[in-house]
């Protein structure tokens, strides 16, 4: 029989306090409801007494939750404790998660204590919490540094007294996978009365083990992880929630567990998460990244095509993420002929092996390779070097740009605290093809297409010059900046307001034309 | 005495086939002459057969490289290896770097092959790759997924004939800490020659376990640790170089090993690679993310300060990265305490308790707090409600904004496919800090600052309306937009220029003043 692993989640807790800016009561609870959506266990709900605001937001969310158990962090201090409790107090079922530092280090610099007074606190603290509820999660502060002998010992005092779920957290991210599963290990062999608790981990990132540390936990007896989804929190953060799930699910005949998570809803959580906290998830986070069911270069393309789990250990579909090729000069043959008959082509229609040729050519230059320029090449039978160019021109629309200056005020005062990074993924592939359509439905012609590099002051400074033709009209837009794509972007902008204007004027001269006619 | 590991980089070759956009040759030696600053052992420069442009990227390398060894990649194709060893022909030392599948998966369904033919297929192309190097690693490509019978049996074929390094890839990410560690022993039980070779692994990140895997293969006995920088790669990406760099620094005592790494490079790499591949780096990134060094929350920033090794493991200037700590309404009293006298103020100039009252309040409200705001609550000695609410107007520049429509043309016509982020990171407060001077030189005061949200459309949109005082003249400024951030910025942009525009013009009415004076 499997067993079952719970997933407590910190995001709003641990992820949240990492944030840069802490999240407001709506913020908050619209991920609450995310989290409960995709069954998570236990959501850590917040810190009440850190802050007025936070200890509301908890109120709110116990008003919102009905599935998960809702839980909130206290220190060993009696005020924690109650105030805490009154956050939740709403609710028939809720956790209280103490935590107090177990390490020499903690106890003697931070807490100024001694191990005994530290046994003490715990001890108080736990009675108290225990008239409010039944359900208390002690957590052993930086136990991944704490010895294993008195590790050991408050543990098992910890379970005499009644607490039901034991976290060992690795505080500062200082163990590695073997030596994480040995403390575990130690304690299932060491502490009597171990089997009334569940042992739970939280480890963190900082040496990059977070995910590898709770798995290898897992194998020694631990029964619940907690984490964030994208994996925020202090530091260099906490467990990655999505990649641990999914190791649990994909390696499931392997380890033997189970977790209630609904695995389609990693992805959608994810989402809103990154939305609300303003976190960017890296393209190659595992699971939720854009990249992370991409295959880019021949030999993976080549494999995928043949058989998916060649390069592909589960589905994308089973995260409700999506697959992707990337198409650049690293990508195959094989690649580039099987994504023709996908887009309606058949083989009558193009030369393979001239295709490819003018595919790398072009894809060295340009860098990325989007179906538009793959039809172009296959359209266009005999690609000179003109031809090239050209669509490399036609297509600035695609490249990546990072711009650091964004609005010029009048008279030259600049702006410049604005980064902007425009990464081609789908999502603004449909913002372009929009764009793209308007810009055909002008239909205008570019007649002249210059770019220029240009020394001033020291630096290179990029000189565009466009002539487009409109109707018979000839429109000019020129641009110089240090950052060529502004350049690019900000005259076509120039030549889109002429035309527009001109567009405008033309219809206005009509309008008095017929009213004059009328007259 | 420690064992050395080797680094062996991948960020050219395993990185650069993962970007949506390939790099070019002037790009790829920025990265290379980077790599080999904080001493890679080996740089994996290139796939030469796989375009022109990365054959002459690979050329231009080898040009500029002196002190680590290039390395190319190559199928066992014959032109392959002849590519590869010409594009680096002009060293006297370089490494050919073989692959070829030797999971059934891959034997069966991507080479359509057996065991047999691959070992043949293995033994001609090293006999080929020794005509033009003997520095030849062999990689058994999905090696996570062979039987460890057939891998054995490679393995000792490999060295036997004559590769010196022989790479064990967990190829898609698919194995756990102890399962891979378990892989390399059972190598190094069963593989008669062994110690003629260096064994290496090369990660993927799918599970989130490539740098727990590398850490636990590096215990097992392999010697060379492949990745990238940033952890970039297929799919999930590589193992984070940074990180296995740091965790065999940090637990240097309990693993006995060492790399050549200069540490101190490792964050200005980092940085390097982010900017030329257009990768952002995570705040939450271990070591090189942003807050990988920020304390945020009351009781970590309490225990930093009282001794940093409670939440620190390594210091950030080890890597050249820098320590903050982030003020939320998370933050602690002490936290608070210890920052004013940073800014030269004695607790003469305040009353911490109501300080950290006010703080709290504004925190709840604003989500972070800067040292700005810090200095102004404490400089306001009784802050009313209405106090507040200025200060949070008057500092709307530190929000977090996320603007997807930029560019708007004459006649209502939207360019929506630009998304911005504005996250509050050093170097951006350095622009802002530039602006607000601007800003103040001005010296113009708010009269009015409303911010309202009307439906239009079925969607919320903010209207806002600023009304400005300079030299008594008044000026407005007001805007309409789905994005809030948006419209205060595009009415303060109004309001500056229209204060500019007055300035222009007062200044001419005064020259033409003297002008007429003078005639």
């Amino acid at each position: 029989m499997k067993e079952k692993i719970i997933i407590f989640d910190t995001t709003l807790r641990d992820g949240e306090q990492s944030l840069q800016s802490s999240l407001n009561t709506q913020e908050k609870i619209e991920i609450a409801l995310a989290l409960e959506e995709m069954n998570i266990d236990i959501i850590e709900a917040g810190f009440p007494i850190s802050s007025p605001g936070d200890f509301k937001s908890v109120q709110e969310i116990c008003k919102k939750i009905k599935n998960s158990t809702v839980c909130s962090l206290a220190r060993c201090i009696d005020k924690d404790i109650k105030i805490a409790a009154k956050a939740m107090s709403q609710l028939n079922h809720f956790r209280i998660h103490l935590f107090l530092g177990t390490s020499k280090l903690h106890i003697e610099s931070k807490l100024k204590k001694n191990f005994t007074e530290i046994q003490d606190m715990a001890i108080r603290s736990i009675k108290l919490a225990k008239k409010y509820t039944d359900d208390i999660e002690f957590s052993c502060e930086d136990a991944g540094r704490t010895s294993i002998d008195n590790l050991c010992s408050i543990v098992e005092i910890l379970i005499k007294n009644g607490v039901k779920t034991i976290n060992i957290p690795d505080t500062v991210g200082y163990t590695i996978p073997n030596e994480f599963s040995k403390i575990i290990s130690e304690l299932f062999i060491r502490v009597p009365n171990i089997d009334q608790a569940i042992i739970s981990v939280h480890c963190h990132n900082d040496l990059g083990m977070a995910v590898g540390n709770s798995i290898s936990a897992i194998q020694s007896g631990a029964r619940q992880i907690e984490g964030t989804i994208t994996g925020i929190g202090e530091r260099a953060g906490n467990t990655a929630l999505e990649e641990l799930i999914m190791a649990i699910k994909t390696r499931k005949k392997m380890l033997n567990f189970f977790t209630d998570i609904k695995h389609q809803k990693i992805y959608k959580t994810s989402k809103i998460i990154s939305k609300i906290c303003y976190i960017s998830i890296p393209i190659n986070k595992a699971n939720i990244g854009a990249n992370a069911f991409a295959h880019s270069s021949g030999f993976p393309q080549d494999g995928i095509i043949k058989n998916r789990k060649n390069y592909e250990i589960f589905s994308p579909k089973s995260l409700d993420n999506q697959n992707k090729f990337n198409f650049t000069s690293r990508s195959g043959r094989t690649a580039v002929k099987n994504r023709m008959p996908e887009m309606g082509y058949t083989e009558k229609d193009y030369n393979l092996k001239k295709l490819y040729k003018k595919f790398l050519e072009l894809a060295d230059k340009k860098g990325q390779i989007l179906d538009y320029d793959l039809q172009t090449l296959a359209f266009i039978k005999n690609h000179s070097k003109k031809t090239l160019n050209l669509i490399l021109k036609n297509i600035f629309f695609h490249l990546n740009l990072q711009i650091k200056q964004i609005f010029t005020l009048n008279y030259g005062v600049k702006i410049y605290f604005i980064k902007l990074k425009f990464i081609p993924k789908m999502e603004y592939f449909r913002g372009y093809i929009n764009l793209y359509k308007k810009l055909l439905k002008l239909i205008f012609y570019l007649k002249k297409f210059k770019i220029k590099s240009i020394h001033k002051k020291k630096k290179i400074w990029g000189k565009v010059y466009i002539i487009a033709k409109y109707q018979n009209e000839t429109f000019y837009g020129k641009n110089t900046s240090q950052d060529i794509v502004t350049a690019i972007i900000q005259s076509m902008i120039n030549i889109l307001n002429n035309i527009l204007q001109y567009k405008k004027i033309k219809k206005k001269n009509q309008k008095s034309l017929i009213k004059n006619l009328l007259r």
